[in-house]
């Protein structure tokens, strides 16, 4: 029945692209606005080929079609996507560029929406066509939307202002901080199209993407530190008007594409990496010189002034007292037998939900029992539900959206059972031991200031790698105020592979998370995560400016998975400061049975 | 005096570069081949300015002259050239573009060597001159060459076979590997110049270069596993023309530009690294198409075959009994009074050349006393010369050209004086045992297959870090066999700050240098340095290919420079471990005294 449907909608867009003269057209799951995560209205990929996961695309052929998804949805695209309509194709190890040539002819017009790629991509697609004698041919309209009938409208949420009191700067400071640089580089604007951007700039904040609180905009930044908001009407009340000032012109979303012809002899500065081509070709058709530079609210949204570190620290310490509800939890019910990760889920929505401050979800909880634990991006449904089963491990990855700060932690821990079940296998054990190790590492790390990210990732392997074994996924990401739980430019992660942002050197105020893991495909994963901020270090007779990470994420660990014989006398003593710390951090919050497993949890080992 | 000299030569140049019309030229410490140490003939810089430094260039305009450097050589740079004459530029601030744009005038005619520069350097800064108005010209003759009236002959030196015994795989073969790759990438041939990848290609070594056993010579290496080799008539002997064979057509040197230019047609690579501008600008020019492809040489060079791997254990075993000896002279000799940095690098000499098989050194030997040790590249002469002084760190770095392998090690030790000065302060300890904290990680390092050097750089440098200090260079570089003491692609390293090579994946037979260190200006320096070869480990339960390290160099460190309190009981462990693999290869070869104190020196701690 829903393969069915699948095969409906691949035969209507084939028709659309007759109807276009296309021989092809690629799919992104992808926004306006380069988002991580899309609204529903752009789920594209999703609606053509039921494809679930966060990243991937499709290339539609008029007799042949291919999924690319990257090493964490190999499995999940072959569950969810059809493979009578479908090739799989693995993006590490085919490109849209290499897969094309491979299937077309010369002469082929290949269609793309130009609101939904970087110039980068259309660039190198459109290089490598024109080589085999094929042409890349930016649609008028998309052609899924065309036969996509009960698309979703884009969200009419309205946009709220996000007070100075939890941003810690004014709008207008932010935008003169702009405006200097765009000045110091001879640039009359920048168009800033990322919506987090948007948001940390106006001090505005929004509902239209799911677990990221940004509003549906453009802007463009001017050199005198006026600014043009493009948005629709609907979503302005007069407290926001108000709040924008008169700096601040509002006009309609929809005349956004107009703005950038009315550019005319102005240099304008681009980010090539969240501004799509359609933005830089409407620049240029319209006579203004685009220039791809790092869109400008990047590097200050990342350095969290003092006001929105405190905001975290007190985020995080209210996040982590529902954890400890949540941890307790855990330690009871399941081994009882019954719970699901649907259940678990629900239930730690509820202890965040009683802090009565929570504003949604940093993303959607990861909620994996026993194998579930190995799909590093999983995300339980109806379907997939498990039972979280005595005499297992279950891993659970979360998130709270706060006015004062996003949280993001990851605790692993053993469901007990009975018997030889009791506690956690030897193999397990000695796994989770390396993975703490590794975070360990990380959490005590000193170093120069000029280093990047990359530099640090081994520190969190290394004990892994001993073992011969490894994860897929980066070490840490930086973390939004109250705003997306991704938030680049920073990361920890391996130099190669193409994950962005690993050479942005580290500064002081950055907030990155701390998250290695490991995971044994078809049995279990194992993950432990806090989050960490950036700070300068005072080093007796050192030479130079060093920095090392403040934690911000105060929960209890797993002692009953760890194996002691592997772990250090410094290592020990990290763990029992961090316990004594996060006793100190969360009895205050919590009472009765909760505060009595706290208590014990953080005993010394 | 010698001032005067300067001062004339650079009137010469200048009236020289009026003849050519020329408003400024460039002179690099550069020669046709981008090696890194060049002929007598190409020391154009030295003979210009009385820089004497390894790295660095000049640029000579009208009325103003500037000299460029790193960071190593911003004190020598103020000792060897007159300030009246240069202006002294970091090459980590300024580049010659951002120099020259900021002091021509638009029409300005900037001169430079098509052979003694990268195709890039000058399509960047022939870029950064246009668009100030200024041009980049290729001089038909070096005006360096035109007044410098005794200019020495490039080297007479005969080329010599490399057996196939030491070589471990005929020339034949590698030629067949490289015409293996051409047919596979489209490509009729490869324009060979580095002067390494020459002789490992062939099998032949050299005498022209110091410290290299290198031939001048270019190599076009064809598709069809042929050969030209242009190279000076008088440095083939019959020999050497039977064992290169028919395959390979032996050309005068001095037709390798008509050779380029009779290409038309093809396709061609050339290393964008090691490939001059004039090599890409003859194949244009005469119709043939360059490609910037890395030269195929140098990864199989850099892989060693297991005859190389053999060769490497025993030469370094060789010169480890050697540098035995040294260690016990400078445990007795230098405490007494009277010896110089001079005194102990002849001495060192002296123990190698009784091996009876030691070809030249592989640089000169780095004997550095006291103060001298922070100079990292610090290169002894008359003037220089310190005594060893009892009281103070000694720090030697050297290496040996053998015909199974080349070697590099360095050892720093306490010189003991009296009362007080007869153990080493506190704070040298320290320094000493963190580097070698750094220098048992990378030797004890497991890694998964696709990891590189940049991404182990950091655990050397971490206990450094924690007291707040650095060192300003490469933690590992590749070595050769028989061939040039630094050799690419793979380094260990920061990724950034533009050393090349560290994105380089490290493969089984790969050598690197092992050589964390710590430097305190004006006082001591501090450098442990062994070879380790990367070897594929067998790890239970592994789940991919994983790699470490096997150590090839054996030579007492120095315990009386330990703080032991800093060393965890692994770290221990492995100090035992290595001193007693050290005396069981050394033992053998040393009788007497010498024995006596290496088997003091090798006991467990």
């Amino acid at each position: 029945m829903l393969m069915q449907t699948h095969e409906a909608r691949i035969s209507a867009l084939r028709e659309e692209m007759k109807r276009q003269k296309l021989d092809g057209f690629v799919v992104p799951i992808s926004d306006e606005h380069m988002s991580e995560y899309v609204g529903a209205y752009a789920q594209r990929l999703q609606w053509l080929t039921g494809f679930a996961g966060s990243a991937g695309s499709a290339i539609i052929l008029r007799h042949k079609a291919a999924m690319f998804v990257d090493g964490r949805y190999t499995i999940q695209v072959r569950e969810q996507v059809d493979g009578t309509l479908y090739e799989y194709a693995s993006t590490l190890e085919t490109d849209h560029a290499k897969w094309l040539v491979a299937h077309i002819e010369a002469g082929a017009r290949i269609g793309y929406d130009a609101w939904l790629h970087t110039k980068k991509w259309v660039d190198t697609l459109g290089a490598a066509l024109a080589r085999k004698g094929a042409e890349l041919v930016a649609v008028e309209r998309n052609p899924v939307d065309a036969v996509w009938s009960d698309q979703p409208a884009p969200s009419p949420a309205p946009a709220v202002i996000h007070s100075d009191e939890h941003a810690g700067q004014s709008s207008a400071e932010k935008r003169a901080g702009v405006a200097d640089w765009l000045k110091s580089e001879n640039i009359d604007a920048a168009v800033i199209s990322a919506l987090d951007s948007i948001a940390w700039m106006l001090n505005i904040r929004g509902n239209d993407v799911d677990r990221t609180p940004v509003a549906l905009s453009y802007l463009v930044a001017n050199a005198d530190g006026t600014a043009d908001l493009y948005i629709a009407p609907e979503k302005v009340t007069p407290a926001l008007e108000q709040h924008l000032g008169n700096a601040v012109t509002i006009k309609p979303r929809e005349q956004f594409t107009a703005g950038l012809s009315e550019m005319s002899g102005k240099t304008v500065a681009v980010d090539p990496e969240f501004g799509v081509a359609a933005i830089f070709q409407k620049l240029a058709d319209g006579g203004a010189s685009p220039v791809a530079m790092r869109d400008p609210a990047i590097l200050p949204k990342a350095i969290k002034n003092p006001v929105e570190r405190q905001g975290h620290r007190d985020a995080q310490a209210r996040d982590g007292a529902a954890i400890a509800k949540f941890l307790h939890w855990l330690s009871c019910e399941p081994s009882k037998g019954g719970q699901t990760e649907l259940s678990a889920a629900a239930k730690l929505r509820s202890f965040r939900d009683e802090t009565g401050v929570l504003k949604d979800q940093s993303f959607d909880t990861i909620s994996a029992a026993g194998p579930h634990g190995a799909l590093c991006h999983y995300r339980v449904d109806e379907d997939s539900n498990l039972e979280i089963a005595p005499g297992s491990v279950f891993l659970c990855d979360s998130g709270g959206q706060y006015l004062d700060g996003t949280t993001d932690i990851t605790r692993t821990v053993w469901i007990s059972g009975d018997g030889d079940t009791a506690e956690p296998p030897a193999e397990v054990r000695d796994r989770y031991t390396r993975v703490l190790k590794g975070h360990i590492q990380i959490a005590r790390a000193v170093f120069p200031q000029g280093t990047n990210g990359s530099q640090l990732d081994a520190f969190a392997r290394q004990y892994l790698w001993e073992a011969g074994v490894d994860y897929a996924h980066g070490t840490g990401h930086g973390v939004g105020s109250f705003l997306a739980v991704h938030e680049g430019p920073q990361r920890i992660a391996k130099a190669q592979g193409g994950q962005a942002g690993t050479g942005q050197e580290l500064f002081a105020g950055m907030i990155l998370s701390n998250e290695p893991g490991y995971y044994k495909t078809g049995e279990f994963g194992i993950r432990i995560e806090n989050l960490v901020l950036v700070e300068e270090r005072d080093i007796a007779h050192s030479e130079g400016t060093y920095l090392g990470f403040e934690n911000l994420t105060w929960a209890p660990m797993a002692r009953h998975m760890l194996e002691q014989s592997l772990l250090t006398p410094q290592e020990i003593q990290w763990w029992n400061d961090y316990h004594a710390q996060t006793f100190s951090v969360l009895a205050p919050q919590l009472d009765g049975d909760v505060l009595a497993w706290l208590e014990d949890a953080c005993q010394p080992i």
